[in-house]
């Protein structure tokens, strides 16, 4: 197996010479989290990327690397595209609410919050440790590249377009994503609503843990480890739902989930080298 | 003057004894933030005090302290309510949208992330600096007592009763809060027509100040200072506007605005002390 | 075996009824460090307790609890007194340099840098996050308790009585400890006999890295680990010695070294548990 | 005034043709601390600079720009070389104690602590966030080239030449430099002998502040103003005097002197502008 962290248009290129070896392949960037062309154009679209690829023909075989929806075409392919960091906070967070269609799809916003290791290891001014000691921020304010693939499977789930509110912010930790989402409950539903419909649909997923309502949510909570924590809330003066979804995103942001990909892939215990994972920073 | 920088059922009893004696009071409790008894009553019964007010009297002549929204009364009264931190980044945000009749009232979400001056100076487990200096959690969600001054402010300013979904959040910073505000905008409205709406409502004001889409809004650029920073924005994709309000919680959040009201109350010049405050902690 | 995480005065008290039972006791405090009521007497006056022990008797049979020093005796005991978290950086840091008569015992000074974790996890206005997200400061100049194990065990080392100079500092990180070792060397010796004094005495310690000068020692390299990085360094110009000392003060410094003690305790491996430890906070 | 802001080797090709015009100029590199060319180019050599300097002619002009110790020389000049940030909190802290011949100077130590500012504003992998938010460093022992300027001030102070170790470190805050110093006391002098001769030393100098031993000293104590704290102790046991000197490295460090030395230069109040300096970052 290679994994490509690598940055946009890289794998694109190297990935076929691997496969054809039979090597499997995980790309970390955006170049095969999209089967076919016509929607990678889009996506290649907004990171100003010219909309073309270099291997168009390897996107039909290619699988979005989140196990807990794509677990079975995960275990046949040999070519996953390892998800965004944000889009994996978001699409678990909405995932059964849309399943469930429990909520009104013109309502969705996802407001992300995220430590700094998110942005990769190239200093900047604005990452510059003084710069950031004591300062957040917002950018991209619906404008961001991950906002693509959340629609793209969440429309999968839900079976019709979905349109995302997503604004990703910048806080001075280290690790770390939480992302708040919010939404338009279907009348006459409740809590135990969501909360049936959120267990049904991870049932027995190891890496996703459901909590009610009152419960304090904290990215400490996840930090180092490969679990996605869903604290589901309903405010019931307004009708919102409200989950605050919690993943490092470093581990089931990135490597943790690129790891649980090539133990489908290879038929090995899903969670070998996932429950207890190094420490770094 | 005195300040009551005291907790929520203080000043009710102390202030009474000073404006007999002339003495102009403002108080940072919710003591003094709801100027007629039946209000008051939904806001104590938020906080778990008993629904009763030591000098229910006085509430009527009492002032709701944002300069911005209530400069001509604050002028005339001795006895102003400091508005809550979260309440001023919030309704600043959102009074000219309403104001406008640029929104949706039903579909107004306030995402807030406060640095942990805001819990104050008593140490607790959770802001115990180890236990903080690598985390962030929600909390209170869709609970939390400003929403209850939030929704009586903008009430007045649209007109009519609003609603507001509010979900506070802790980051490891020291000072600064930055709300993310979500609204669906009225059809066929677009960015010209909220920065209008927001130019002309604040006009002149020295201490907000209004920027476009496509700026970096950052708590740094107002730390320390009396300023809120409103920057607007729409995404044309899902209607939605979104307002980053930012102020930092110890000045234009409670101290400063303080200051402002007693300038206002003793007519001085209202920037008086404001534009170099000291630099704590 | 039972762990002791108490505070001093409760391990004395307890200890006994464990080890009548045939149980093995390591404590965290400093109830057995030393291992003859004499000199015990001289610590706790040191604590402000009372100079008295609740089991005087058991004092002999206790062991100094730094594996590199004590192998032998911990291996035999029954009760392991772990080591102060200061004491651990320091001792290691300068037991090679004191068996090699390479220093001026008059001359040593420590000067030592702590995480906020070094002092507990009781909230106090000292470690709230506010107070110290921006702010480090010396304390206890001169007085701090870890000495008296420092010097006790140094003298041990070099066969004649040892005094140190010790100066604690708060910085604000999580973990770690970064002590600076300073001491006249002896004339005409260079860094090359630094190098193979400390190479000699520490031989194949797995937890003990030695490095030479101008290699760049983080705390972040011992981060969550129990490892002790010594960087050794020669002044020339003023011919003093420097040694960076570098340990987690969670693990190397406290449950890391007890866990070491338990494996050799019971002839484990004595690297079990201690190569991947967890990630906390 | 012109002050020269910028790195060593600028000053000294631009400041000729500013000091012609009878403009005053205030140079922040090390490119006039130094009044004779022999002794620059002990500096020069230290910072790997050719050893030649651009306007060797008009070093006996400059004076080093340490109000302390250079008032007098101050008022007179055009030409001042700012101070560097360790040197004013490592001369500060020991000059009172050479002059009053406390110490033998053999034993000088300096430990410096400095926040991430004091490495400049340019991004590097050691100062991103990610990398600096939890790790604390030695670095340059015993190299750093403003050793220099501290053994060649201190040494005009004592009348003999002084050899200084230091040792500077970088810990994760924005702002503040913590030295901790030491060296033996004479025989027969005590904390009384110190705080007198630190107290005659510095008589009613505005911005040095003295405390004794026992006061807890924190670098949020200078921090945003232009004030050095210095805090004296004695270790009686070892018998080590040992100041603790505070600055905050971007006033009294930097900008701050830099006024100050302005302030004198044109005979203002030398206060001025520097009891309430702003916030930043």
């Amino acid at each position: 197996v290679v994994f490509f962290a690598t940055p946009d248009g890289v794998g694109q290129k190297e990935a076929r010479s691997w496969l054809d070896k039979g090597t499997k392949v995980i790309d970390y960037s955006g170049d095969f989290r999209f089967n076919d062309f016509e929607t990678y154009k889009g996506y290649a679209a907004r990171i100003e990327k010219k909309e073309e690829h270099a291997s168009p023909d390897l996107l039909p075989q290619s699988v979005y690397g989140l196990a807990e929806l794509h677990r079975d075409e995960i275990a046949k392919s040999s070519l996953v595209g390892n998800p965004g960091c944000f889009a994996v906070s978001c699409i678990l967070g909405l995932a059964p609410a849309l399943k469930g269609d429990l909520i009104d799809i013109e309502t969705i916003i996802c407001d992300a919050k995220t430590g700094v290791s998110g942005a990769g290891k190239t200093p900047s001014p604005t990452f510059h440790f003084p710069a950031r000691h004591e300062a957040m921020n917002a950018y991209r304010i619906s404008g961001h590249q991950h906002v693509y693939e959340i629609e793209r499977e969440l429309g999968l789930v839900a079976g019709k377009e979905i349109k995302v509110t997503f604004t990703p912010h910048v806080v001075p930790l280290s690790r770390g994503i939480l992302t708040t989402i919010y939404a338009q409950m279907k009348a006459a539903l409740d809590i135990e609503a969501v909360q049936d419909a959120y267990e049904a649909f991870y049932g027995d997923e190891t890496f996703v843990r459901i909590s009610g309502p009152g419960t304090l949510q904290s990215s400490a909570d996840v930090r180092g480890s490969n679990f996605c924590n869903l604290s589901l809330n309903v405010d019931e003066r307004t009708g919102k739902l409200i989950v605050v979804s919690l993943i490092d995103n470093l581990v089931k942001g990135q490597a943790g989930s690129a790891v649980q990909n090539m133990n489908i892939m290879f038929g090995l215990e899903e969670t070998a080298g996932l429950l207890r994972p190094g420490q770094y920073p």
